[in-house]
């Protein structure tokens, strides 16, 4: 019997071990985690908005039903390509055929202070460090006397101007705006700035120019200040500095600027483009080892021209190809050429605010954060999760409250 | 106008706080925590069946709508009572009457190893800990090719058979075999041990004989192992010594099997029982300093004769009276004498189990599990925390599901 190990159980991972149920194979996932992530919620965590478990669920409680599925949580740390071998810290892996999974990081761009002292926001462990944290400056502020250093603590920045730092920036606004501000009786809200800094002249770049205007408008009302065409320089801790010689005085920087393959991907010694990302054939295949496929954020496919972008649709359809594929090579057929069917692109801007992109249809405003929920609870893995998550959005709709505001870890 | 410090957020505290509200006082409650803890559903968060923030609130929003009441997260290290002065870690508070509900820890009785290596279960992030923990033996126990290791990584030892230990031991038993039992295909689910230990010849102290011997055998059937008369000697973090020299080979004990009276009461330099606890007056008042009152697991209180137990009903029954006695000082009125009215016991054992006892009736099985279920629910601090816990528990009753199986913290 064939032995398939998919590395990753992000959303291609996950969706290739599906694909790959119930054939006449065996199917190993490999995960350093022991939970699959709902990445487009995470802001929600780090706004308290949601728990950490609403959009995290056991991998194994996935894979219990796919009778030829197993789980290893181990970390990955190498992967030997021609003796087909998975090299993990808790042992070896062989494989017949090999799906690399293994998503995407923060892209700081070599920025090593700016990974130090800021936010990422790809992980349950960053959400919930950004929760902390930006609970924590808000106690501060409270004590403090000085009123540059409590502007300072009040100060909030979130860099790139992409779904998840439009996502992000204006739910945190909103968790200021409609939540905090009536509980902080010694701070005025006035003092608050929270900032959106983007390096180009475009929020939202896969979007047509009028949603991504309407955005800029939208967060504008919702008291983001949106800086346009901005690069971010450094960051100490206490000083955002921007290219051009601006300074934000902050203590609170996420950093939502960029992505890149994760490091894994670097031990294949296959070709990579600028984000790492490795470059597959039409078939997603490895150049020189038909073996091995790699789907998602891992890599780089380009579509009339254009590499695709690192987005979870991408990564579905990679796997339904690439597992296809696995079974097309164990039967002799032909395989399948990948061809990326665009489902369009949203983003919720808060409280009755999205915009939507789908083939003809531009929307903005209430309908499209209706449509955008509904979407989402949908995608959750599991009904228990949907339906929590349900219900506490209509709470907090209701109510404007956040019920997750709490400290951790003291 | 007068000036009241609560020192502490817990259920005697926060009861104080709700009593003094809207009086003719300025109140101030000071918590190093942000968030008050609902401790009796804690063991919950422990076996993965509840999220960190569906047993915690904010406190800014539980006081948000007390016009008199403000909060100060700050750590107290010191407490001036000849000086009338709170001392924090950010500041100092003066106060004109102060309510002390400092609240219990965890007591090891001296052991510092065990102390090292155990979990305790009274904080949110020892909660978390033992979650992780657990979850992080299985995941090791299946790549364990030694029967003895692996058999040392399946052994769960709870130590302390009060209703914190029983309550836990039987929600971590039905977790292991109603939840990962159908999700580990190479782990025999035979060789997993689940202990409990108890020092004296009786679970649950408080109950009953009959209940209590009830709750033993509810546990032997729930597949635990159920130790009365045995003493822990000391624990290395593979090896649990008991007296009388049998060792049991195990990497977890949870430790419940005591409490005392946090640390800060010792700077009070007020007369202490063997718990650490404060003695107090018939009016709750600390001896020669009839402006403050210390309540709860801070206070030992006397009552025919036996001093009062460390449980939630105490501290709010006292809350209620120091609340009345601060507002009778003021207003020249004669203080009120404290006396604890028995609310009854009731400890959960597991799925369909419970035993209760309230006055004349006794209980056990399914109605009393359905009436613990309800009580707790009800006890929740604010309604959309109860809305999602009893969604999440009649989830859970229906499909053997624990969704918070989440390991985090990498």
């Amino acid at each position: 019997m064939k032995h398939v190990v998919i590395i990753g159980a992000g959303f291609g991972g996950i969706r290739a071990a599906k694909a790959l149920a119930r054939s006449d194979i065996q199917v190993t996932v490999i995960d350093k985690r022991n939970y699959h992530l709902f990445q487009p919620l995470l802001y929600q965590v780090s706004t308290a908005g949601l728990s950490v478990d609403d959009i995290a669920y056991p991998i194994r409680a996935i894979v219990k039903g796919l009778k030829n599925v197993q789980f290893n949580m181990d970390e990955v740390i190498d992967i030997d390509l021609n003796t087909r071998r998975v090299i993990g810290k808790n042992g070896i892996t062989n494989y017949d055929f090999l799906v690399v999974a293994t998503g995407g990081t923060t892209n700081y761009f070599g920025m090593k202070r700016v990974e130090e002292y800021s936010y990422g926001l790809k992980t349950l462990d960053e959400a919930v460090n950004i929760r902390n944290h930006i609970l924590r400056k808000f106690e501060e502020a409270s004590f403090e006397d000085n009123p540059d250093k409590q502007r300072a603590l009040l100060t909030f920045v979130v860099v790139g101007g992409g779904p998840t730092g439009v996502e992000a920036v204006g739910a945190l606004s909103e968790l200021i705006h409609h939540v905090m501000a009536k509980e902080y009786r010694n701070i005025d809200f006035k003092q608050v700035r929270v900032v959106l800094v983007e390096a180009t002249n475009k929020l939202l770049a896969a979007m047509p120019n009028d949603l991504s205007e309407a955005t800029v408008y939208t967060l504008t009302k919702k008291n983001v200040q949106v800086r346009l065409g901005v690069q971010v320089a450094d960051f100490d801790g206490e000083k955002l500095s921007l290219k051009g010689g601006e300074i934000i005085n902050t203590h609170t920087v996420i950093w939502a600027a960029g992505v890149r393959a994760g490091d894994l991907i670097n031990k294949l010694n296959i070709r990579q483009d600028h984000l790492q990302r490795a470059i597959v054939n039409e078939h997603l295949q490895a150049p020189d080892y038909p073996d091995v496929f790699i789907i998602g954020d891992a890599a780089h496919f380009e579509q009339n021209g254009i590499p695709l972008p690192m987005v979870a649709p991408v990564a579905t359809q990679q796997a339904d190809v690439a597992a296809d594929n696995i079974l097309n090579l164990i039967s002799g057929k032909p395989l399948g050429q990948f061809a990326f069917k665009d489902v369009g692109n949203m983003a919720t801007i808060g409280r009755n605010a999205a915009v939507l992109h789908i083939g003809p249809i531009k929307l903005k405003g209430f309908l499209a954060w209706l449509f955008w929920s509904l979407a989402h609870i949908w995608l959750l893995v599991d009904f228990r999760n949907r339906a929590v998550v349900f219900m506490k959005w209509i709470w907090d709709y209701l109510f404007y409250e956040r019920a997750a505001r709490i400290i951790t870890r003291q």
